[in-house]
């Protein structure tokens, strides 16, 4: 029997559009061409305006010869030109390769060669970083420097030619057009996995537009939200909140820097509803003098994420009255991709029961077709019995097309049909998933992640060093901060001190290890360093003050 | 040059899910299983019921021989049955025909034929109907009784089981799985068009998941809201809302029947926050006595939808403080698919020009592409300036796969790259979309849709009447009614009662004319009847009186 819905009822221009984030600036920047979209310092930017901006940006791009298929980076903070960027590149079939600012200058010469990038827009404040990267590199690559008059620090202009003066000679008319095809690529970012070389992690368009849109009904974010940027927009996009922003027609509140004082001035200032971060950024928060909150009454919602479980901060949120929701996700999720999504009744028990029960990583996202935990060994789901650990997975539209030039990571990471997370979780009886360890060596410091291969591969270059070990271990302020563990050569002698300053030397500040501990390595019978046992080591004060 | 975004980074199960609202109520009968679905009478379902009867559907339907593309239809009030057969049919792969319960049974015994059905699932109130109908069809149908307890009127059972006999035979188990394509249909919707014979417009997976998230992120809807069924299920599925509060794990109150004090009791009692209609319901609410809306505290948002623009509902319900959002849309654009987004500052105009804004049919939905006014002669866009006109055009992920069986009339509406409403409109100067008049002899009565032609079809079959034209007639209660123009043959007589009651032994109910006049049609010089003179005559009470 012939199927009568599949004949003469095909796919033409009329009824079907590709998903596209783009068509979300567009529609604000129609309807609500005078409400403010973009706030930084004394700049102020219209829907119209931003869209504007974008449009210049893309057409001089285009005039510079990027392509469909090509890669723009930038190194910029919270700023306006970071929020153009997120439509002014992918709106010529570009891809747009934010960077971490955080980042030491080899890391980054790595990233640009490796995603090829042929133009990198870039702050002012990270010329030191950017120009020692680009010494290392061998392609030509088109400097537009940021000069932010909210930045009054130390840098040079490293380029030919200044933001402002590349969107002047763009054309504010340039056509809107979105991707013809909705898994076209629409941005890249760059993660700290299990071996040190970083992977690409690249999204497409349709996961941003339904990302962006999950966002807001999954939060319940109503529309005209005012938005403090207390999350970097180089994580993720910003968890897609860039996008997100365009579809709520709501205002960008930019932060170049997360202090308390700044942020809660914003807050009260321009009337913010939502916000989004680490662990760190609401600890900041909380534990701020409450002055600095004074005269801020409207409703103030948050979003946290980042392992390890942050029930200290969701009890002292909770205590500032922050309507507070812990989502979960990865990079290669687009963000947040899981929510613990709350309950009524979870409001009638003890305080800390609801932190418990707020602290889990719960449940999927609406756009996101599952969030499991499964046994990798055989692929079978775990039973929800709160104990027996798994590896969570996910599977649907907010997992990445995969990794940039890397199949064989792109492969292992879904094997089996389900992207593996490498998060040790359990499943509670009622279906929320709480993680318990990582099986991943990676280390999550104020909201960064930092590969303890990466920091194992620089302990090893250290004459003295003839094995090392870096693992989490629990911090107050930070969530986590790399613990080495070493063995030295026969002879050898080095101080905590002096292997500090040598990491200092060869790698990004936030990777230091806050401690060293010198220690044979317990290891298996095959010689595999047993790192769980170092874990158990480093969670346990006494442990370590002992070793 | 390479695009080293498109290699090695393929779809695959983990990364890729076809997009669908069987999703919906999948994930919140997960998460909140103990949450109230569906509310009927002294009815109540949980999430977790409603989908495990859905479950039981689709596997008693595919028990029955029910496959992928098979067309189930369903006559049915605003029952927890319309609900569940929402998700059970088309997890099956089926295609859900929800019926106009207003039809007649030649109509229904078309559309019976036309879409196909193999499957019935049939309320007792509308037996007479439904066994006239059955008799004028040659295909074997599967009869499916729902005898609702809130129902105790006349009627009887037609077919061999009962709707709870059959889900008792269902498996609870019934493994849930989307479509392998969103593309896919999920449902048949006849509408009243330009002819006589109703087309069956035919929405997909992809448009329904889109539509229903738009509708959340478009009213702004926040999660868990209560859900009064004023709005029949059976016009564009509840304007997709059916599958909205899937998604937003809120709660159905059904309504059998459109009563101000059904209606109020229900609001009242069950917390209702949001509920949809034609301005006829809007009309009801507005003007019902105050004393039924004692005790109702919470705010309550109302969608309003329908031509002609309801001014005067708009300011009524201004009056008793509900929040009325003014949406548009088509059955071909899976009902709302523009809304007239509101301005903060239009609340410091004086009410006559807030309601004068509110009352366009405005700007496009989010997952909307584009809408538009054009010349359909040239696809020109008319200029904006309020005055002149063109025809209202839609494009994007919210119009229809096209018309079942009816490669032309697909093609047609189609033409040039967009969907042609039929609809004449001016653009106004900020955008917004204003409907002036149809060009289509559509007439919308109390929400219905009523096709002239039909109407005409029927009165040429009357034997004095040599010519009849069919306009639509404003009217206080239903916001348009038919209006008929016969000239009569040669010496024959008949009065305006004779031919209302001829029409209403040959029509439904509500497609009978409220006036008849006759009177010499104009015409022009080709021999065209010249409908715009016609409406002018039947929009002036006046020129009515003396013709």
């Amino acid at each position: 029997m012939q199927n009568i819905y599949k004949q003469n009822l095909d796919k033409n221009t009329a009824n079907f559009t590709p998903l596209s984030p783009l068509t979300f600036i567009e529609r604000t920047a129609y309807i609500y061409p005078q409400r403010t979209a973009v706030i930084h310092g004394q700049r102020r930017y219209t829907w119209l305006e931003t869209f504007t901006r974008a449009r210049c940006l893309a057409s001089a791009l285009v005039a510079h010869g990027i392509v469909e298929g090509d890669t723009v980076a930038a190194m910029l903070n919270n700023t306006p030109e970071m929020v153009e960027c997120h439509f002014g590149v992918p709106v010529t079939g570009a891809v747009l390769h934010a960077f971490n600012t955080r980042l030491d200058a080899e890391t980054v010469a790595f990233m640009l060669e490796h995603g090829e990038a042929r133009v990198l827009i870039t702050d002012r404040e990270y010329s030191a970083t950017v120009k020692k990267a680009l010494a290392k590199v061998q392609r030509p690559i088109l400097i537009i420097d940021v000069d932010d008059p909210e930045y009054s620090g130390a840098g040079e202009r490293l380029g030919s030619i200044d933001y402002e003066q590349f969107l002047a000679g763009g054309d504010p008319d340039y056509p809107w057009q979105g991707p013809d095809d909705e898994w076209n690529a629409i941005s890249l970012n760059y993660t700290s996995g299990t071996t040190g070389n970083p992977k690409g992690v690249v999204y497409h368009h349709r996961g941003v537009y339904l990302n962006a849109l999950s966002n807001i009904v999954s939060w319940g974010m109503e529309p005209h939200s005012v938005y403090l940027w207390t999350l970097p927009m180089f994580h993720c996009n910003g968890w897609c909140f860039v996008w997100t922003m365009a579809a709520n027609a709501g205002t960008n509140v930019c932060l170049r820097r997360v202090d308390a004082k700044l942020i809660f001035d914003a807050i009260r200032e321009h009337g913010v509803t939502h916000y989004c971060g680490a662990p760190i950024v609401h600890s900041l928060m909380a534990n701020a003098p409450p002055a600095l909150r004074a005269g801020i009454t409207q409703k103030l919602s948050g979003l946290i994420a980042a392992a390890p479980p942050p029930e200290a901060v969701i009890e002292q949120m909770a205590n500032i009255g922050v309507d507070l929701t812990h989502v979960y996700g990865l990079t290669e999720t687009y963000g947040p991709a899981a929510v613990c999504a709350k309950h009524g009744d979870w409001a009638d028990q003890p305080l800390a029961r609801q932190v418990e029960l707020n602290a889990r990583q719960g449940v999927r996202y609406h756009a996101q077709e599952a969030i499991t935990v499964l046994d990798p060994s055989d692929m079978q789901p775990v039973p929800w019995d709160g104990e027996t650990m798994g590896e969570i997975m996910f599977r649907g539209n907010l997992v990445m097309k995969g990794y940039l030039k890397n199949q064989k990571a792109t492969e292992e990471s879904f094997a089996g049909g389900w992207y593996h997370t490498g998060d040790l979780a359990v499943m509670n009886p009622d279906g929320y998933v709480k993680i318990k360890d990582r099986s991943k060596d990676v280390i999550i410091s104020g909201g960064e992640n930092i590969s303890s291969i990466e920091v194992e591969d620089v302990l090893y270059r250290h004459p003295a060093v003839i094995a090392a070990a870096v693992v989490a271990t629990p911090d107050e302020k930070w969530g986590e901060v790399p613990c080495a563990f070493l063995e030295l050569r026969e002879g050898a002698t080095v101080s905590e001190e002096e292997i500090i300053e040598f990491c200092r030397q060869n790698m990004a500040r936030f990777k230091v290890p806050k401690r060293v501990i010198f220690n044979p390595l317990p290891r298996t019978s095959t010689g595999k360093i047993q790192k769980y046992v170092l874990r158990q080591q480093a969670n346990s004060t006494a442990a370590i003050s002992s070793s």
